[in-house]
């Protein structure tokens, strides 16, 4: 599979996580079938904007093309309908974001190396792409994100870039360095849900 | 009247409505009268300057000319010294929000498309100016945005964008198209507030 | 002292103790080592970032060159280690914020000014830049932003924009410009602070 095809897939995948993650919250708050879809697009393209918009990339692929929109709010659309089916899994927002923040690290980090931007700088804007919307989303639910109080959040994230990064550096092919690095991401996020790994916490004053 | 100056003027409205409505909130929550300024510019410039940042236009026109701020700076003066005759209103935030919501729709995305992005993209970029400033205006204020939890919010800026662009397609003149557009966005805001107008919400489970 | 090295010093000191600031927020919070150093990251850099975006200097330099995160971590890192020697100081965040408040307000109008903004709009974007981590930071922290509610805030970080902006027009050298503009907006904010200071408010209705 060619990188910029996985790569396709990848952006579409993430939206898509995002933008059910955005409309899981609305509905838990009662919000009304337009501002399910209002929280899943701003959730869904939030972080590719953020990432355009500190590239120099105006407007933003998420305004030049129909499609990033449309995939989340097809994704609010999925949430309104099948929200029993979603609340199966036990956390599913936590769920989806850890899918989207793994697929955005990654994609983000390659669209500014493509860009031309430094390995350092590079790897925070993929951080900074796959945070950016679940940051906006709690905001926006008037929470704390959870980039701040849930252990091995951002650290996810930047494992998962700076593995990117670091692969293409070493000479390893763009599609298993992606696929490894979004794999790691995800799975170091979901393991420190299910094994309860903290990390270190400034002693109580 | 030209369209020009039709915009300039649906422009200057805005920023003052918004201003107004920015400072209203500042008022309630008894901030002093540096904060209310704060407020009130910050509601009234916050979503052009979103809509010239995502547009490439930097430094944004907010920047560039001293009047979007002085104007917003103007209407958190008017706010803080007549509080009692805009609170004679029943919502007077409500109502405020209301007509910047559907001027910013309009000029909006009239100003993406005179730059030159595709109808569907200068509707989103219109969509984004109206809700940008009342987002940010409740989110400094700790409280959820009024787009999320509000009924037909959004989808009246939505309308609005879209009647403007639409009526453009069709070939009337910017002017009626235009009045015509932010009529309708005001009033379908108005109306369904009046009414209690309610869109769909995920059964409660 | 040359002035480019003076502004440099100012930017690492702001970052620095923007850093410490948003860290103190996220240990008060209870928040793991990982969360600290992202809200640290996020105060330190975030002002920056807007004025660069603003100013259309994309990438920002934050992200070009990889000190500012470098600095505003290891002020994370500082304030995790040594959290009860900076608590010995009364208010810490208030008083580390006054600093970057004052040092921001004048070196994002420097930098708007040499990049050709006229100085109305250089001091606007130097208040923005001085605002714009703290607001960030209390927004993540899910307050209301120090800057809507405390007394001699903005009026403070405008209070130094607008006299380095002057005394640039009246002829006066960099350095001593620069640092009596910066020493008059952390001493007016602090001053405020110590006496009490207050600014008229709405009569309460």
């Amino acid at each position: 599979m060619s990188a910029t095809l996985l790569f396709s897939i990848l952006n579409v995948l993430g939206i898509f996580v995002f933008g059910l993650s955005g409309a899981m919250v609305a509905i838990r708050r009662n919000f009304d079938v337009f501002g399910i879809l209002v929280l899943a697009i701003a959730t869904g393209v939030a972080g590719g904007i953020i990432r355009d918009v500190l590239l120099g990339a105006v407007p933003p692929e998420a305004l030049r093309t129909f499609w990033p929109m449309a995939i989340a709010a097809v994704a609010g659309l999925c949430a309104f309908f099948f929200t029993s089916l979603i609340e199966r899994f036990k956390r599913p927002v936590m769920l989806l974001d850890a899918i989207g923040l793994g697929v955005f690290a990654v994609a983000g980090c390659r669209k500014a190396l493509v860009l031309g931007v430094d390995p350092p700088g590079a790897i925070l804007l993929g951080v900074m792409t796959a945070i950016g919307g679940g940051v906006l989303r709690d905001i926006m639910a008037a929470e704390v994100p959870r980039v701040l109080h849930e252990d091995v959040y951002a650290l996810a994230a930047f494992a998962g870039a700076t593995t990117y990064a670091s692969c293409l550096w070493l000479g390893i092919a763009e599609t298993p360095a992606a696929s490894g690095a979004v794999l790691l991401a995800v799975g170091l996020r979901l393991a420190s849900v299910r094994f309860g790994w903290t990390l270190p916490r400034p002693p109580s004053s």
